[in-house]
């Protein structure tokens, strides 16, 4: 518990929530005619609106990116060591909004808010939200704020992709767009992987073709699997070794089949039931599917200079080396695309052990790296 | 259904049931008093025995590993592609036999057997059986056939852990160890991909601690995940974008949670389905279990090269640059190992794109590679 915040901490925050009437048309060709958003800010916004930074989250991610909900609160927000006074995301200069997408689980409308249309929970009925979309509804929000333009969109793995396509959507609308452990569009493996999380929970008998929460059950164990496979994604191998090698639970084997043998076992049973009491299924797989559908070349036959040729920002694009979730590969493609489009562009592949987790982590190289980037935007 | 078998198939084979009364200790702790071995031979053994060549299964294989068991057959063994006249192991030239392996699910002694001490199946029951104990009922089957050494112990994957123990186990038993697409022990990584199968078994409502068999049902859910998650690991990221990419299964999205959009998803869902129709699931946990417990080199401080200085075989070592299960780097361990050692040892890195699967399949190079090492074998 700190009792004092960290003097580079943002210190004490609140989320809001905010209110959108006006119906939001879906790629999926459904509409919604309503929705919450739940955000959270950092920073002052300035008289002419310049500096505001738009921060999209990962798969699990949310609006509580930094500092404190309470003196009680044992962690910070998620990218604490990204955004805060004097680090990267620097909030004496920036005005940061970081909200929960439409689908979440933190409090933004999703498969768990009840369908104004049924008066019951949505459940797997929520509309199937791609890439594209919650740009859009960032659009809005950045409307509400008065914000004309970002300064900058900044996002790591699906939080890129969104920064991606805000260049794409709304070329006018931002001056800088950080790209940072992500990819153009999943492979084939990375649809398996997905694909494996998705059948975990669509098959666990809780799951009740998503209607669990009316009927008052959580598909734990489908979620529970769906976290194992996808944390085994975040780190790397070398990482997992370092990490846990084959460093035994006790001196001596227990030679059943159901006991924790090795210590790699129980911190992914651990990681996986922490997750299952926090997480909403439906959004769990609406994530996936957000994943696999990203694909803004398709518009022009994988062609993805062509497809970035619209943008106006300039464009700033982050990997890890050991990342094999989104290979440093991957952001190579984005970078080659953009240089084919003439556009500005600064890559840095971060030498770090980590793999994709790495781009939640304050590793100096990359801090340094994003924060000179970050400090070279005016505002 | 080939009417006539192609002139380089060992044509039909028929498996053998062998009986063994006397008491097998295991690692566990435990013992069988009396167990089962399914087994096929192919090609014959000379006068002299010194023409046998086992072969080792791995994860999911069994003892037919080669021709056919009828006419209407419509593949043949596992490893037809290596094993037959004029092929890599030549049945011109050797004795081979093949069997399925203690704890398996193929007709050899394993959970779904009947326990004698209670008429029912063993299920969860059945003890754990570890690398070390599969040679040692290997040994016995040599013991039973006649044969006081093996020209060559042979497998792939996990049956490469079992190549690589009879060398240290029962130095004086083999001439020759070929251990292909193997490691000394699993990773972190490794470890944990199996924890995410054995958890989707255990977690799967139908698995019912391993009783499912006296109660009628099939785990089948559990099975599926387990086979997805590995099959993913069999492939290498470049194999499955080749063969499925982004392909979708139809021209436009069905935009909702549990469809198949994509080619991947749908071959993985088959091959899951398929799987959990004819695999064991006490079976998989215990051939899991096993590859993570083998660790010969723990015997000795963790140190390799001194558990392998027993050894009295010559060694090859085969490995394929995209596999990432068992990667180069770790037949590389092995290789160094015997080199300090002071073993013989020829080791080649087969440039092939399909990852761990190309231990099965009919690689051009690699068949090259593992005839010309087998045709110098003398008998």
């Amino acid at each position: 518990m700190p009792a004092v915040f960290p003097a580079d901490s943002v210190g004490l925050v609140s989320p809001q929530r905010l209110a959108f009437q006006q119906p939001l048309a879906l790629a999926c060709g459904r509409q919604l005619d309503s929705y919450e958003l739940v955000i959270e800010t950092y920073g002052q916004l300035n008289s002419q609106a310049s500096n505001a930074v738009l921060i999209c989250h990962a798969l699990s991610g949310h609006h509580h990116a930094a500092g404190y909900h309470s003196v009680d609160e044992r962690k910070p927000g998620w990218w604490d060591s990204c955004i805060g006074p004097g680090k990267p995301i620097d909030t004496n200069k920036f005005f940061v909004v970081s909200l929960n997408n439409l689908g979440g689980c933190n409090g933004s409308t999703g498969p768990s808010s009840l369908n104004p249309a049924t008066g019951k929970p949505y459940g797997a009925d929520f509309p199937v939200i791609t890439v594209e979309d919650w740009v859009n509804s960032q659009a809005r929000l950045a409307d509400h704020l008065g914000i004309h333009q970002w300064a900058a969109v900044v996002g790591g793995s699906l939080g890129g992709m969104q920064a991606l396509q805000w260049s794409i959507s709304y070329p006018e609308r931002l001056r800088h767009c950080v790209c940072i452990a992500s990819a153009p569009k999943l492979s084939a493996q990375n649809i398996a992987f997905n694909e494996v999380a998705r059948q975990a929970i669509l098959s666990d008998p809780d799951y009740h073709e998503g209607r669990f929460q009316e009927l008052g059950t959580i598909p734990k164990r489908g979620l529970m699997l769906a976290r194992m496979v996808g944390h085994i994604t975040y780190l790397s191998d070398d990482a997992m070794g370092e990490k846990f090698g084959r460093e035994r639970k006790s001196a001596t084997h227990n030679y059943d089949l159901h006991s924790v043998e090795f210590q790699v076992e129980s911190y992914l049973r651990y990681q996986g039931e922490e997750f299952s009491g926090r997480f909403d299924a439906n959004t769990y797989l609406l994530m996936t599917k957000a994943l696999d559908y990203f694909d803004p070349a398709a518009a022009h036959e994988g062609d993805l200079a062509r497809t970035l040729s619209v943008a106006q920002a300039d464009f700033c694009v982050l990997s890890f080396t050991t990342d094999w979730r989104f290979s440093p590969a991957r952001s190579q493609e984005i970078v080659n695309a953009l240089m084919a489009a003439k556009k500005n562009v600064c890559y840095l592949d971060i030498d770090a052990p980590q793999g994709h987790d790495a781009f939640l982590l304050p590793i100096p190289r990359y801090l340094q790296a994003f924060s000179a980037y970050m400090q070279r935007i005016e505002v």
